[in-house]
């Protein structure tokens, strides 16, 4: 079985460093990567911050096989985000002909002036491609291995529609998650020694407070569903002894 | 005025990237920091890998003031964090006869049979000093410029109260906040005008919908309180002119 691909997201705002705005955008992309099996293996927060922008669309776009960002593509000074993708690949950055044309269409139907601050949400890269918004019409992009998407979490989830059709379809990691009613303490020898003798599964121990006291759930991970099966009934029979 | 503080967040985790838990703390963090001046300035979010760990602390450790980690410090085989510390600093890990004490006293009063498991809860790289957890007692750690805490939000919130008593308490970040009840392609031109004409402002612009149509919310930020007085009056003046 080849290794399945892995991907990175890049949150880019500073209104999340601040912790003025809390994050949705993580937590959607994970669950949308995992249910096509493709590992979410980083993600990064930057500010409005052209170095530190260009320096992680670079690090990350090498590191991974996919990279996908939030933020910073909207009519304001402070969207910078297409400017530093393109400076992150050394291409110019312009007016993409298709992208205004959708936004001028879509403007003369509600009456929105076409100023110059709207039309900077036409720019991409040269070489990319648009990745469609259905809920406000100004696109994302894709160069290369990266996807560029908006912040607002209702548009970043309708980019992702359009984003999960551009990615290869992996096969699915499968989980079982048991609730071992029990402290961390408590199960920690059982799950190493099960997680030593089936390396094809993944075991993740996460202690919660239940409302009462702390408990521990364990998952575990796999893309192949018989080692995944035969873990469990290691898991459970440990538990049991132990 | 000397530059303030800024600081890098890590939080260590497979069920964060996996998307199975939502993460709580980067907000946390954030709005701690905040209220004390100190600059978020990057997170990370990587998993329970032994190289990603070793690596982000070192890159984020060299290239800020502090690092805040969250994450992979309990009894279980993929709790790795203390080890990957210790790693990134290239000093060894052992018990420490502080944290020992804490926890076999706290564990004798409770009934909890101190195993093996629990007292990797003790080890932490030579050099540390000793980070309090009133929840649940197994301390976290600081080491260099690295505080190391739990993942479990309500015990990192707890820790988050002992490692502000740690950081320099810095010129807090003030900030004024514009409801424009407009579209950002409408306020963008005003907005970046006004940035321009005062540096010591920063002018964040922020789209949001309110339920019926996409409005925009303009965040003025400065250290500076007067310089925020009048880039405040100045943005006032420009969006009722344009």
């Amino acid at each position: 079985m080849a290794e399945p691909p892995n991907a990175a997201a890049l949150i880019i705002g500073d209104e999340i460093l601040s912790g003025r705005t809390k994050d949705k955008n993580i937590g959607f992309i994970a669950d949308t990567l995992s249910d096509i099996g493709i590992d979410l293996a980083e993600v990064r927060i930057v500010g409005d911050n052209e170095a530190a922008i260009v320096e992680a669309v670079q690090a990350l776009s090498q590191a991974y096989d996919f990279v996908l960002t939030s933020g910073g593509i909207g009519p304001t000074h402070d969207d910078i985000t297409a400017d530093c993708v393109a400076k992150a690949f050394g291409v110019p950055i312009g007016v993409n002909p298709e992208a205004a044309e959708m936004l001028l269409s879509f403007w003369k139907g509600r009456g929105i002036e076409p100023n110059e601050s709207r039309m900077r949400m036409a720019r991409t890269p040269e070489g990319a491609t648009l990745i469609p918004n259905s809920v406000s019409m100004a696109p994302g992009f894709r160069i290369a291995n990266v996807f560029v998407m908006a912040g607002v979490p209702t548009i970043l989830q309708a980019m992702m529609d359009e984003v999960v059709k551009m990615l290869p379809a992996a096969r699915p990691v499968l989980s079982e998650t048991i609730e071992t009613h029990r402290a961390e303490g408590d199960v920690a020898a059982p799950a190493r020694a099960v997680q030593e003798a089936h390396p094809k599964v993944r075991i993740g121990s996460y202690p919660y407070h239940d409302g009462e006291r702390f408990t521990t759930r364990l998952v575990l991970r796999s893309r192949d569903a018989d080692a995944l099966a035969v873990a469990r009934a290691a898991m459970d029979q440990a538990l049991k002894s132990a």
